[in-house]
């Protein structure tokens, strides 16, 4: 009952629950280091991954961010990846596999009225054994796409 | 670390776990029943609800829906929420708080390539004790909006 969708085969180098550090940057903000977990978890059933995490400030420890969201297989490209975050963000992806790496651009990013204005993410992952890297770049409030974030994480 | 946000208190009726049962509907389907858990949790430690919930359906059992995403104080209308489905559809709205009940209504759904034409979604929830009842009203494929979903829940 909860064995993965079979469709999910060339997403399976995902799964797992993660933990590392990364760094973050923007013009707009000062650089900050944090501590991050990540869990990507098959269906159960269907054809898709659940994905959420959380990060916390590096050494002081108070949250900082989180998300949730889920990967499936299809569209164009291989997969599609659609996110929600806290700060009042939504995100729809198509993505691109290619072995151990999935490269995911935006196709829709939403705010509420309140929100931040983020028009445009992409988000890199590739998995080498049990180490996890990802970068995502970012284009809000005015500035052109840039790299955001960095991190490592550890298959736990 | 966990205790919820002050600014959380008027959202806080919806915390906790719940599980029930509701029926679904809608011109292009088989009407069909299910059985659901739907969490909120606050925080931590910061001004949001993460919400997530899991439906199965009713007897046979096998998995039908999940999603999630978050709400949060905010916006002209007093709450905002943001939600993700693996059906690759992600929903935007502005909630009314009246008492302990909530009015959403989507001001954004954006759909990946594959998913269904999704295009205006309502959400209202009304807690009364420890029962929990909502209805979600859908515009989908072509159709008007329309009540897709009513479920009735037991905080456990």
């Amino acid at each position: 009952m909860s064995r993965a969708h079979p469709s999910l085969a060339s997403l399976a180098f995902l799964v797992g629950t993660w933990r590392g550090r990364g760094n973050g940057r923007y013009p707009t903000i000062e650089p900050f280091e944090y501590v991050e977990e990540a869990v990507f978890t098959p269906g159960p059933g269907k054809p898709f991954i659940a994905y959420r995490q959380r990060t916390r400030r590096a050494g002081a420890g108070e949250p900082l961010h989180s998300e949730s969201g889920y990967i499936r297989p299809g569209g164009t490209d291989g997969t599609e990846l659609v996110i929600a975050q806290p700060t009042g963000i939504v995100e729809v992806h198509t993505g691109e596999i290619d072995g151990d790496q999935v490269h995911f651009r935006s196709t829709e990013v939403r705010t509420s009225s309140t929100a931040v204005d983020v028009s445009r993410v992409e988000r890199y992952i590739r998995v080498v054994g049990d180490t996890m890297r990802y970068r995502l770049w970012m284009a809000a409030v005015g500035q052109p796409l840039q790299v955001h974030l960095e991190a490592e994480l550890t298959r736990v």
